[in-house]
């Protein structure tokens, strides 16, 4: 693969030492357990991580973190995506990562000062509530949550789903509408809502792929019923929530898609390692099969070539700006998620019963992991985006605008 | 898809028809907690099944069964399969049914009126013993469980793993070598240990998928420490094992492709009902979306000429015998197993977010029945079999016999 | 493969003695030289198949033909198909086939005794004249060419391409707007134009795959500058022409699968045959590597579920008829299309540069057969359309009637 | 697409413009004539090429090229792979180029002053003789054809076949066995045969694809009947006849890579305009259809992964040389010769009947770049080679010897 720096190179090493010497051993237990009884054992580590300055690596070193630059942190992530704790151990975990990325750009002093530092600290969790079970996810303008303005505050009235991490969460970030008579993608504002705030309610955790999920490691359906907070908590601009949405999606998709890296390489060894050491007949191990080499070295290329996309992308978004790369960004989108999940199927079919287990972190990802070509848009949505700015280039109509305003295909 | 007769039409529809009433609406309940929980339930709907006369139907009716053919059961396998529950509602689960089979036909009267009758009769559940941790599951000639005869009985030593439903089995039939010097093929025996008898030792049950697994949804790790049984409760002749595991194959894997064939339907179903009641944006449902349709087109297709292969098969053997079909067993064992990850795939896709939840059995299958590409011998094994009788009867030497016995491709 | 009547079985090794003995030994002058150039060796070939009492197998015995029905000429076009040249030498090939079927159903006495009976007899060759340039094949209802009504004549204006076989042709059936304003599945007439009717105009031969093409196998660009026919050269009811288009697509389709079956067939065997022999290193043969086993394996699954599925819809067909199967009818299209491009990719890969010359024919068909997924409507209309219709009875509403008559999707 | 010196930028519009200008207007007669009578045209052309001084970009500049560096001229590549005749007008097309950086890096003087200098001046062509019909082209050190030494000359006896171009070749470089008796990699020297010799039999233009082929645009068979040529006609060291055409696959790898991008380039932009502009019906652009939105998407995505992996490569080999690299010049091979297919597939599929045709260059590429999986050993033998070593890191014992020194899998 392609010349890194040094100092990269010496970053990354310090990052495998560390998950290898605490995350790993930690993974039998965290596939076993509910999240909410590690959290003790977490902190212990994320105390490790400070003292071994390794502590937020994406965040200034002003503020506690590394200062590492997007490219630089994207390497980094790869690394901890090797664990399925890395990235929280790190504190640039999503969504907490993605809340303070869009709190430290548009936060108020306020704001930050009452959020952004104690969730930078670790000290806190946050949560992002913005899909909504009555609503397609692929369609990001389209929702009913509402926040009316009232004097100084905004009465919020809404139902959510898959707000990741709600759950022990000290605040949500709600996307609401504030504005219905406004432009589609100028209707809706991300308002700060503690999680505590009255009119807040937990409905559940939802069950994903047979686990309930636990604090953390949870996605939730809350209901907003007449919840009031200052209208100071609204970040940015009134109606400006589907652009900072945007916004935070350049950098997010990077973090995940160097983190499924991380997942594949982690796999792509086990693979490995299983295929040279498991004997089919005695002297014979499974390595020698064709199909299992082809396996491998299709893994190999497609993860190689994947991650020189991300990392070019990675670049470009620092040169020129999410905007101009916003093919890019849906690229890797769609185009990484499927090599994740071709190296993860692999893995395990390379493992047998095994793969099954949960003796390996691979069955995690694998369930868990098949959101990948879901969440943040299903893949056909990134893909139907870039193919229509390719074909209006080339002097297509792509299609008329609906009233929701909605380019229809 | 293809004329059945209006008797067959009739009798699907009843087992829809109980489905639709007792097991589906079941569904969420088995989903969300451990099978042990629901055991008295699922008893009561037992009773109901034998009161509508619809129990075990691949049994004779002598026996208490429906008394029907391979293809006739196939088709009923493929309607009970649209429940994760319909087998065992009508006894004629996996490992219990192939138990049932073999002792139908191998076993001795005192073995029939010990084991077989009670199981028939659903009063007791079984277990089959064969894959050993230490040993390729997809050579199955070797193993190292033994089985050493002492006066009238064995002594049983070996580890064994994914012995699926161990747990509240009143007994296993255990794969064990008997004469270590003999033919590869003609080492191993199948013996029927009680599983309270001395030496029994329950290790775990295995964590597969997240899920811990529990009664007759599980998967256990045993130990045998010298165990002993009579030679009495040995299936045929010594030394028949792996002859008798082949028979059990035959009828057993139309039962299987059948079953993942009903998984097919119902998760089609759900594809189509959501496609077309699923909304973009207002009045635009998601079925409008060229490349879901493509989904649902492409999945028809697959299953309809899946479903065709399988029911050919299962007339075949009934013509010629397992033997003389073994192509055709090995081809539906990977063939049907890549349609059904194909068609839950889509079905999860267009789910969005909903699929990864367990508000719909999607996502337990998705999971679960990723082991069918992995159990009773991996794809490729089936594979490389199919094809080497191809090149064989196209003049080509295959390859050496090594010295356990395995063909090396 | 599922059981087939003896008498079958007999005719299917009648057919298949004489492709070995006549077509296959003139195959590689198929392959190397202009089709027209070898109308007159085929001629006496066909002297021998009328002699052997093999001709027409798809027409009724007093035509001349052997009678059989769908399903039975279903199994003889899968041994016809295994030489590039086997309908051709039963007068079973498209387009005349097509042409045979329509006017035998649908002709006038004088229409059947002009131009079905020399058809029938082999005397003379016919073209099918509907795919416009300008317009998408995807979309039949939209074409330019006009029938305008003077007297007791049509005359005829427009331009055509991928006419197969028109050089040398007697006559062709076209398909032209008689009434703009109707309906659009209402406009079009299917009209007899004699080739040698003045302002027929050939304009050239297509290149297709970097052949020019020549007689028989040819696809002509041609114009109709105001060509006069008699109005009784029409065939069936004005605006009968898409319905009559539809008709014939149901036995057309089974013909089609069956031929690419056989194409499938003959790869098959010699890709089997290939790795069978070739050795990669003394005594190794390539048949020894396991992706190789593999692409055999799964090509025989997936011939003969494809197989099984096209017999299953003749039958439909011939139970129900052709409208009542059109799913059956669109899904075999994509699906063995998909089958046939996969058996032949790996064919070739086994062959190795062997597989790019034209000393078998794998290369012939690879080029030529990737029109499969293009002609009679491409793969992507078939799937939509039955797509549709499964979201249809799901209770969607599957789109507006734009005003060309389209269902927009 | 990854930032580019401006310098880069400015050749790379050079040498595009000069294709607008010149070569793709020659498309059209290329398809459809044969090459030979498009030389002198060609050689027009190539003479403009001189002036315009872009001729050999890969060569020093003392030489008449323009000395570009590894990488540099891969971005050329894939701008001249835009055209089917892009490479042949700069001289840098295989089988030439190959042989020019061979001669140059390990020609003697007087090989240099006799062959290279008029072959880096495009005065005459060459060819290189390797394959065997007998022998497996994925097994290079397997072959028979023999250089005896007999006082100061060889004389060469051997049956070769896909010697690419060698019709109107001044001379051929052949792979000729020196030494029967040394370890396997040890036996073949390269040999400067004129094509003028005698005993040099040409067998054939061996018909590819339905082309018979000439001059450059051919594959031929040879026969070499005791010919005899001095010994200062061998290339470097006796015995060194693997280990230079392994040298000679690094940088040739990356120039076929590129092509094949450059290929790709092309049917994109022609699949783009196409869905652009190609209507279903009246004002519904085919763009507007999903599939063909997300064909687009993944093509853009998977070819600017497999640039950045081919263009990463490249700096690697200039950086630490081909055998550190050899497992990325084995990656490239396949994962860009299946982004290749894949993409003419789809663009095929785009333009549908008109793809077909030889109306544009799309069926030309479609059928001669299907080698592009198996030249220079097939796609699966790099794969296999790839895991191999990288098991083998991970310790496995990848295999034992055989008595032909090839590793068993």
């Amino acid at each position: 693969m392609t010349e890194r720096s040094e100092a990269q190179d010496a970053l990354n090493a310090q990052f495998r030492a560390f998950l290898e010497t605490h995350a790993f051993p930690m993974e039998r237990e965290f596939l076993s357990r509910p999240f909410r009884e590690l959290v003790p054992q977490l902190a212990e580590l994320r105390a490790k991580v400070k003292e071994a300055k390794l502590w937020a690596p994406h965040l200034p070193k002003a503020l506690g973190g590394l200062g590492l630059s997007l490219p630089e942190f994207a390497e980094v992530s790869a690394v901890l995506g090797e664990s399925p704790i890395g990235h929280y151990l790190l504190n640039c975990n999503a969504p907490d990562i993605g809340n303070q990325e869009l709190l430290h750009a548009h936060g108020t002093e306020a704001q930050r000062s009452q959020w952004f530092i104690p969730l930078a600290r670790g000290e806190i969790r946050s949560c992002f509530a913005m899909t909504e079970p009555e609503f397609a996810g692929s369609n990001p303008v389209w929702m009913d949550t509402q926040a009316v303005r009232d004097g100084d505050d905004y009465v919020i009235t809404g139902h959510k789903w898959f707000t990741s991490s709600a759950e022990g969460a000290a605040f949500a970030i709600v996307m609401a509408v504030t504005d219905p008579m406004a432009a589609p993608h100028k209707r809706a504002s991300q308002i700060i809502v503690p999680m505590d705030a009255k009119g807040v309610v937990f409905v559940r955790n939802i069950p994903v792929m047979g686990e309930g999920g636990s604090d953390y490691a949870s996605h939730a359906e809350l209901r907003f019923e007449s919840v009031r907070v200052p209208v100071t908590n609204r970040i940015g601009d009134e109606g400006a929530g589907f652009a900072l949405a945007q916004e935070r999606l350049g950098p997010g998709r990077i973090h995940h898609c160097m983190r499924w890296l991380g997942i594949c390489e982690r796999a792509f060894r086990l693979m490995v390692q299983r295929a040279a050491t498991r004997e089919l007949s005695p002297g014979e191990p499974l390595g020698r099969q064709q199909g299992v080499q082809h396996w491998i070295a299709e893994c190999r290329a497609e993860m190689d070539a994947a991650r020189l996309l991300v990392l070019d992308v990675a670049h470009r978004i620092e040169r020129e700006g999410s905007h101009a790369t916003r093919d890019g960004i849906s690229m890797i989108k769609f185009h990484v998620a499927g090599v994740l999940q071709r190296v993860l199927d692999r893995a395990i079919q390379v493992h047998g019963a095994l793969g099954m287990t949960d003796d390996t972190p691979l069955a995690y990802w694998y369930r868990h992991e098949r959101g990948a070509r879901i969440y943040d848009g299903p893949d056909e949505v990134h893909k139907s985006a870039v193919a229509r700015r390719i074909l209006a280039a080339a002097g297509m109509d792509v299609g008329r605008k609906t009233e929701d305003g909605r380019k229809r295909r």
